[in-house]
């Protein structure tokens, strides 16, 4: 496919999964490769994607993955099976992820490759609809059939793509829920501006106590989640990734949460209307609904915070 | 339109918002009215609309509506705007209610009118789409432009409207409990299938106590659904629509819950899957979202409920 | 001890645990026992005590408990520690379940043994104490220093304690759900008849929207309660204790919560009266967050709910 | 009473109610006050106490009380019935707000005054029992009985009982919350340290999904409150106290609320111990429900809170 006319403008690149790619090639990769794929994205000439996720693998377990990538002379091919990989339309390459060493221990049997999509036998099969959105977001599901690639495409070293996938996550989550953050804050504008304006039983919404408490709960929430994402991001510029995996793991729960809250709240107050497309709330619904899941569900974020603080303890 | 290629076959008869409107039509239709609008829909040949809802009136409030009726000699001439209604595309007929008196007190202003959708001036503009479904649920915006009809198209008497409506809203709401009920089980099937399926970190999701408690809480807010309902339906059986008004209004706040939990969970356990339309996951979730404030939102039912309990203790 | 002062009158034979201990002797008690020990007891004339729960086991697993029965000639000999033994106090015999058989399966290790309470070396420690409230619930500790009974003591068959002690919990369960729905009855008229009368700020609680949640909420969860509790008491009397299992779990989970909620809500409605013991809030407080963990915790009924789901839907 | 066996070492001064009374004296005492009142409390040789509370009005609302301070002469003679008035036993003196004024707009009826505990006719009737913990926790029922103080006991001027009382609550509520959280990271320990060493059926409870789900939400829930205080403090330190309203009432529904679940989940993880006073958490129990309507009620806050915010979208 190649640059298309789906290629996002510059500003797109403060966008997911953009920007962790980029940290990802800045960390990782040769000089030529920062020069050949980390400064056009920078400098907004290029998009990229991530392809991690498979059909047939818990994406909570990275370790499962099946994609293949084996040496053939000094070219690597790769077959395979991909899905939800945000932003593969009009990506110029990806960063693919795909078993080099099968024998290897659960976390060295990965290696992660620079990917053109216009190489011949990548192909982006179709945007997955969300929630009944024909359009969908952009998340693609694609097959790899023989892609050939050169042997200098790995990104860090040989066995080395589970670290750099978790290196990558941990920021990809700050800014997940940053973004996340931003659209609580719309979805609070509107149901306050909603409550001011509609009246019933000659009484405005803003004046009822039950819609008091979705917007004080609301706001004590964003409050809340705004200073947690500041203080993992702090933690990260003080500290390093790593120190702030704990917190890190503590937003992505309760951002997501906290995002569904409002978003809900807030389509409450629109009524039927919230659900049309005539407001972005529906389709806000939509995106909270993913976060709760994706980068890592709610469930083994909570089992990795609570190892970690029960160790503290142990005798 | 009239009768079209989007006629639903006789088995959607049990489906809204048929239901409510034959009941309707038995209780305050003229033996005429049984034989011509009635019995078709009994009998499956046709589908039928209810539109009530307007854009500018909270339909929490009815009393608000601001479709006119007026009459003209032996005719009755309709102008306004509705939307939300459902089933519109493929009806035979509408029930509309518009104001008929507009100096009388709130309750009384406006009356029942029985239109054919094949009218001159009643136009269906759109199925609004849900949740950016774009072909939606047949939920549609009408426009009445001097539509005409008979005289004797008032269903009930004059300034009947606001009683009809409501006699026949609580029936509705409890046959949207019950389908309510269904695809709640229906999640939970697929949510239990998919648990003893998926195998992360060597470990079924069925084993893992994170997934167990959703079971466990749906299992639960379920049974205790069903027998609300059906202790509901046994009071409308047993004492009369009337004394079942308040079980009605706590099925409503109850099942509405209940259903968006269910299907919230079994999402989870599905992870991005739950969001494609692979699974009528999706589907559901778009639905569950609309009964937490169609037929009345559930702020108002429980106001309306604490009313009652609070009134019993008062001095 | 033996009878004294303590003894409660005939009227609180309807209470715990003298109905589930009626229950046991009457299923398995020899002819003998039932004369004995059952009659008096439906006849009012004593009361009596269930001894099981260890301060070194968790009552969730009553396999563990380590208190021990050997045989010495004709007699049993009993050590061991037991606590929170409700109704201790006044009591006229115990049933201890005990380790007779330690080699055996952990399901056959212990027997059920009927042990008066004025028998040497049976001591009553102490009361506990409950959320700080000195004279307790009866709840009390005991010790069994070479207690000695004679031979056919023995309640049911040797190793049968494990068994009778499920039989006697899963009714016994249903007992407290029934009065914890009583409970929740109480403080809700408490709640209303204060919010009928307090006024804050020229309204009464009753009027504002806050409090109409309250009411409504509750409502609903009691009505919910109430309900579950009848289907599982049918289930019991239609097909069998056994058959009502998974019933009982869910009710043991939901009422306690119910319970919870509505006694938290009612308080909050009284502020710091309702923390006072001038209403019977406080009390009901502190049993209420007994009942989340009393006949096994929250998260064993839930995780045994599950199962049997889950089992359902195995492939 | 006067100075008694009951008076708090020094450490106490960073207690309620004496770190917001040193604050409204330096605030609004005469330089005698802040000598002979204020600088005794801040060396710790005296306690104090805050009599504001009255049995017959609604706590949240302060202008309803009646206790009533008349002129006569040289000195103001005071009648009236206080209650939760914390530490009054072995304080040295009240500061007391009385109606002064009654004829004066709502906020302009009451002053403060200074009023010394062996003042005759001041008597304090009792301490009242918290959730059945007889000794209770020093919270006092209070009466004056023609109680007779000097015309310059006056804190402040006259009529402005209100403002300073206000003034004063906001900084004893971030004094609350941040109790609060030195309560809940207790708790949490106990639960952890508990979790770590309670075997059943085979497993520790920490390794156990539900338990280590209440760990991670709660590390979550004690830091997301944490920060919050923090930042209100940081207010209030940068912007002053008038500014960090909103932040107050704030944190003081958030923190409460935390305070209430974390507590909740670490007695379920130690069952029935939980609830016995062999460990600080039936004690905690009590003051975290207390916390909820303590300092004006939850549902109090939220008005507040949703009120200034949706001021800010009004048209």
């Amino acid at each position: 496919m190649g640059r298309s006319i789906y290629v996002a403008p510059a500003i797109f690149n403060c966008s997911f999964p953009d920007t962790g790619n980029a940290e990802a090639l800045l960390d990782y990769g040769s000089s030529d490769q920062v020069e050949r794929y980390a400064r056009p994205l920078l400098e907004g000439d290029v998009r990229s994607c991530f392809a991690l996720t498979e059909p047939d693998a818990a994406s909570s377990d990275p370790t499962n993955i099946s994609t293949r990538a084996t040496l053939d002379g000094d070219e690597w091919v790769l077959d395979g099976h991909k899905w939800w990989i945000s932003g593969a339309m009009g990506a110029s390459y990806a960063l693919v992820m795909a078993v080099t060493d099968p024998d290897a221990p659960p976390h060295a049997r990965a290696s992660m490759l620079i990917v053109p999509v216009d190489s011949e036998g990548f192909e982006v099969v179709r945007a997955l609809p969300v929630m009944g959105h024909s359009a969908g977001y952009g998340h693609c599901e694609l097959r790899f059939d023989s892609v050939r690639v050169p042997r200098d495409s790995l990104l860090g070293a040989r066995g080395e793509g589970f670290p750099i996938a978790q290196a990558r996550l941990g920021p990809g989550r700050i800014h997940h829920c940053m973004r996340a953050i931003g659209t609580a804050e719309r979805a609070f504008e509107l149901m306050c501006m909603r409550a001011g304006e509609r009246v019933t039983r000659g009484e405005r919404l803003a004046d009822k106590q039950m819609v008091q408490d979705f917007v004080a709960l609301s706001r004590i929430e964003i409050d809340a989640a705004r200073l947690a994402v500041l203080h993992a991001a702090w933690t990260i510029d003080t500290v390093g990734k790593n120190a702030a995996r704990q917190q890190i793991s503590q937003i992505k729960v309760q951002v997501a949460h906290m995002q569904q809250a409002v978003v809900d709240r807030a389509i409450q107050v629109h009524g039927a209307l919230g659900l049309s497309e005539d407001t972005p709330l529906a389709g806000m619904w939509r995106i909270a609904r993913a976060l709760r899941f994706g980068d890592g569900p709610d469930e083994v974020h909570k089992v990795v915070i609570a190892r970690r603080e029960l160790a503290r303890f142990a005798a």
